[in-house]
């Protein structure tokens, strides 16, 4: 197969995007997206929605992520991933594989909905993950585009997938919160460096590949402001899979804890990687295909 | 001479302030502040003033910067700071004796009004610095009130001093800007923490010593969320000497430069250093208490 998006190489470019944004018009359930907020999306390459899960709901869910978090047989899996410099818990991989509780959630028509019209097709879960940015201390994340890892070291061929997420708490300038770029999901990054072999077991403590240059960011940002993604508990986002972003780090007092769930078409299954001589972990690259 | 505000001891405790933030309401010229800017400072340890240097004064410090920055044998002086990670300029401490626009800017009846009014007599500089948090990669800086460095490492008696600062280039919600901690001004943290014999040479790149914990911070900010300086360039900005700030990393494609100018009340001369063996470098703690 031809690779549409290839990256990891000698030098950094900038190509087109060759898929379209939104697949479908089509309503497919009470939650779908109307008109404005379709066009949005096709525009910005995200989308935030307040207000779509409750306080309660939101409760429920951080007890659930607290009881994962301190269930030493659980935190042994290679799901479970630290910070940097210390043993705090900074990512759980797969929750919706762990607790039955995000495993409803991953499959609540309030995100399927959406995800499915706008994807144009029934999909499956690519991994989800439950990212916890730590009060006073939570490290920065570097810009990147989910997209280009998933591509060059999972073999998604098309840029047919995107990142659902629930804030847990609230997302504010002040917590490490998401920037985004809008606008940026239609260029593609090609990015600099071929992929070490088993790059993942150091990108998800800190990501060095798949990251665009400072000039990368610049010309993306040529047309449009950051933007960050803020919001109460409770909010629900939608990134395209392409769309570029970073986060810094976290100084404030107060946590940043948001849960992500990775849809992906199942028109666009996984081959071999674009990037990487071999495939990441199994969890990073989830081969149950059967449509939610 | 008793010390009023002990710190880098064996354990944190938080103490209440005991001099005044505002020490006169006399107006001492033409760009003194009102009844309600000063009742504004006294509640918040801030205020911020935009639109005070043009934009042409700007581009004039701007330029004078790159100079500076750009001379090689201006750089070897140690007052030149660079980034724990890199060559790259960081600060560049007393501008005001190196530079003759930095020095009339430091003595300019639009700063020096208020600061006057504010210390409740005459000043002088204690030191000044220009920061430049570099695009892309500048580094967060750590949760401090400067006094409590300049009462510990160079002696300053009481807090009756404060930093006027000038935005140099726009200081918004992505680019690493100063976040501070409302009221905080009128808590002092004693601080963990014996400072070790020149510890300035560290803490010039990374600050240790003077770090309030977690749970100090969490303290301070129960009245208060933190609020960020955003602002234009060109916006004067006065912090109270004992305001708790930090501010992030700056991952954004745009630099954040500031030039921070320190007056200290004549009245406040440095004594011994009352947390730490010796005192800092020379550079750090100005002697020429000539009033301005």
């Amino acid at each position: 197969m031809s690779d549409l998006y290839p990256s990891r190489l000698e030098r950094e470019s900038i190509i087109d995007r060759v898929d379209p944004t939104v697949y479908s018009d089509v309503s497919v359930g009470e939650y779908s997206m109307d008109n404005i907020s379709r066009s949005e999306y096709e525009d910005n390459g995200y989308i935030v929605f307040p207000n779509i899960f409750s306080e309660d709901e939101v409760t429920e869910m951080l007890n659930e992520l607290k009881y994962m978090a301190s269930n030493e047989d659980l935190i042994k899996n290679e799901e479970f991933i630290t910070e940097p410099q210390s043993n705090q818990l900074r990512t759980i991989f797969n929750q919706h594989l762990f607790s039955t509780l995000f495993n409803k959630i991953s499959k609540d028509s309030r995100i399927l909905d959406k995800v499915k019209q706008l994807l144009g097709s029934d999909v499956y879960i690519h991994h989800s993950r439950i990212n916890i940015k730590p009060a006073y201390k939570g490290k920065s994340f570097p810009w990147h585009s989910d997209f280009e890892t998933w591509h060059c070291e999972d073999g998604l061929p098309r840029c047919r997938c995107l990142t659902a997420w629930i804030m847990l708490t609230d997302n504010t300038e002040f917590n490490g919160p998401l920037y985004l770029i809008p606008g940026s999901h239609k260029k593609y990054i090609s990015c600099k460096g071929f992929t070490p072999e088993d790059n993942y077991k150091n990108s998800l403590k800190k990501q060095e590949y798949g990251v665009p240059s400072i000039n990368a960011i610049k010309e993306l940002t040529k047309k449009n402001d950051l933007i960050g993604a803020y919001g109460k508990a409770g909010t629900l986002v939608i990134h395209d899979g392409n769309v570029m972003h970073g986060s810094p780090d976290n100084i404030s007092p107060e946590s940043r804890t948001n849960a992500f769930f990775v849809f992906n078409s199942v028109e666009n299954k996984p081959q071999k990687p674009f990037g990487a001589s071999k495939n990441r972990a199994e969890f990073l690259c989830l081969k149950d295909f059967k449509p939610l």
